[in-house]
């Protein structure tokens, strides 16, 4: 790689300089008075592929462009889809940054602007790792698509109808997304697992209207006491979930997984801290970071009935509500979720309730195998640029846009985030490490690399 | 009885002019423009007994006026202490009146007017008893006290300070409340017991903030899910409050009270279409009547945390609350209950959660013993009037004044009521039947007669 270790190194100022071209431009998707810096910010990533030989598509949505963009196909090769977004969060409140948000400032070490980290600066790393491969070697040792969307910060609803409607000319063996953090400084990780969720509102009916709970109590069924008996049975003394059969699709951990999991250097006592508590209770059998990120859960997100002002009331509410979601995992599916926990509580409601049960959204986990060779591709192209061998996180949460790319593409999606945690992204002062921007155009370069020795799946 | 029979029927029409002549009186107690109507409704009540011999007082309070009257005093007979209300509830929505809250009107055997049953004329069934005696037989059987207040429709702040200050100027062997209905039509009632009360507020704290339930659900403690745990703990699946020692101090139901509560005229199928449900769960072991009257309960008032708008918010919420009440038979004590309450929430506090028990008010149940011999002389008296026994009942709210006499005065309470349930008590159109105006009339008289051959405690 002694070529593209040149280029890297001849360009590394012009690739910050371009990168600061991109953040002076506000591209906030959430505000219409922004729309005409959307088109701006899409013309120039436009432009920047096109500048590298790939073609290049303005794909208009309902809302913001998509840059879609395809390097010449080299058959028999494998191909990656780059997936990122062009579009920032609003900059309010606009007192508390140091430097202004879209004046893109270099302090100790970081660049300092709206979008530095997400996306802008993550995105352009494999646009540059691409160049770098076209320049100096003059083609690309895999097929690289990009897409790059204007609507991730608000909710990417044209790029979901872009998957539906065109699947085909996304077809790739695999999509790497860095618009993430690392475990921390220095600490690479690939994001291998996403958890699933399954939500739900759950609304009890009793009398017809709010009764004295002196003249009625006892002989008319409360359906607040029916709640929160129907809540509170969900999970048992142990942390377990208590709808039937909800454990029979998960997919254990494997003892490799338990001891990188374990391997992690996670700090509970300072996670605890973080979050405001001195301990919590879970899942018997699990750590914190296995229920965090790779055991399902049930968390009661809301819940109301009654009064609920100062003082006493005594009534007997006539109704009582409470939104619920599970997290799921491998293979879990959040319709055989909704299909038992109605029964459940159907079974367990008593006289003098109505019940009703309303299935919210809900969408399966997303786990790549460990051993999936191109896991362990990116792997090695991290650890080659950042001189320390990823660790291999999951998150607790969903990220919709990966879950509609597994699930229309069928491809194993990479995510390689290259920032911090403490880098502010949706508040003020958002930062990158020039550093990191570095290595992850070096690891992106590299990426190229390993996955050409991966078989073509088409 | 001949003279006083005769004196009742003579007086009867004039009973009924005094009554609508007091109904004329405009004394909204919550009101402040009324000020002047509650003082000329006191002052006409105080005239009234005073014109009958009595020696009357207006005790000036924080509020309006109480009216006290005593009869003079006879050694060693029995005092009974006759407690009602002048003040009477708002009148909107007036376009809904049939005829004028302020014109006492007779329609179809019955007299409408805004304080017609509550309380007027009802209290006044007591003082036309009293005058019956003294003006055809020239004494009183009995010592009979007066205290007509004018603050219960707004809690009654005033008489609770004067039984506090003067409890020895109420001295009584017992207490007359006709404030409330019969069983129903033709059917009078004694309610011989009141449930207490024990009110409660439990508040959790988990983390500092809000926290996003995938990344963080399963790690941290929920305090919704710990709510939900334990409320649903306090009752099991028998409908048996599970708060430790609970029912250590209940006296069971007597095979004679639960004979009477199962021969009482009780529709239930219509009970519960009254309340627009089709059955209900309980108690196990003991029936409707039984758990809404004279079994302790424990109901769920209010509760709240998380997110209560509309569709989903993936929230682990940082705080939880809820207030519930127990409904207490004699002889629980509330503050037992508060302690043992506490006890047991304290060790179902799982790590990461803080918890906050709120004791609000509380009360002891209030139960006239069945064979008293003030409840077998009202029954006597009552039967002699209506021609019919009456049915004795219990109710499961709290009248607190009621409890104040209780405990301050140490007299049984006869809660012997002359309504009906229809009679649109706070509603429009509030009406008292003219028949059980006189029923009552002649139920007092005989009453005074029948108490006169109870020897006096002091």
């Amino acid at each position: 790689m002694t070529a593209i270790d040149q280029y890297l190194a001849t360009n590394a100022q012009r690739f910050e300089d371009d990168l600061c071209e991109l953040l002076r431009i506000a591209s906030i998707s959430a505000d219409p008075a922004y729309r005409d810096q959307m088109h701006r910010a899409a013309d120039w990533v436009a432009r920047r592929l096109g500048s590298l030989g790939l073609s290049v598509e303005k794909v208009e949505t309902s809302g913001h462009p998509i840059v879609f963009a395809e390097s010449p196909r080299q058959p028999g090769k494998p191909t990656a889809l780059v997936y990122g977004h062009y579009d920032v969060q609003p900059v309010v409140p606009l007192d508390l940054w140091v430097s202004p948000p879209f004046e893109p400032t270099r302090r100790d070490g970081n660049l300092y602007a709206r979008g530095a980290t997400d996306d802008k600066g993550q995105v352009l790393t494999h646009v540059f790792g691409a160049e770098a491969w076209l320049k100096a070697e003059g083609k690309l040792p895999v097929n690289l698509k990009f897409v790059i969307e204007g609507e991730e910060e608000v909710g990417s609803s044209g790029l979901e109808q872009f998957l539906a409607d065109h699947a085909d000319r996304l077809a790739c063996d695999c999509v790497v997304i860095s618009d993430g953090s690392q475990f921390g400084p220095g600490r690479p990780a690939i994001t291998y697992g996403l958890r699933g969720i399954a939500c739900f509102e759950l609304l009890l009916t009793g009398a017809a209207h709010d009764l004295h709970s002196g003249t009625f109590g006892g002989s008319v069924t409360n359906p607040l006491n029916t709640l929160a008996r129907m809540l509170a049975a969900l999970v048992d003394d142990r942390g377990r979930i208590c709808v039937p059969g909800f454990y029979d699709d998960v997919v254990p951990l494997s003892r490799r997984e338990r001891e990188q999991l374990a391997a992690l250097p996670f700090d509970e006592k300072n996670y605890f801290a973080q979050v405001g508590v001195t301990g919590a209770v879970g899942e018997e059998g699990y750590t914190t970071l296995e229920r965090r990120w790779a055991r399902p859960t049930c968390d009661l997100n809301g819940i109301w009935g009654g009064y609920q002002g100062t003082g006493a009331k005594t009534v007997l509410p006539a109704q009582a509500g409470a939104k619920f979601s599970f997290r799921l995992v491998p293979d879990q599916r959040p319709e055989n979720v909704g299909k038992a926990l109605e029964a459940m509580l159907r079974r367990m409601c008593p006289p003098g309730i109505t019940m009703k049960l309303v299935s919210q959204h809900g969408s399966p986990a997303v786990l790549v195998p460990l051993d999936s060779p191109y896991v362990q591709a990116a792997a090695r192209a991290v650890e080659h640029a950042f001189g320390r061998a990823p660790v291999f996180t999951r998150e607790g949460g969903s990220i919709p846009i990966v879950l509609a790319f597994h699930e229309r593409l069928n491809a194993d999606a990479l995510l390689i985030g290259w920032g911090q945690d403490d880098d502010n992204t949706h508040s003020p002062n958002e930062k990158f490490s020039l550093a990191d921007f570095h290595r992850g155009i070096r690891a992106s370069a590299n990426l190229w690399e390993e996955l050409s020795r991966i078989p073509a799946k088409r």
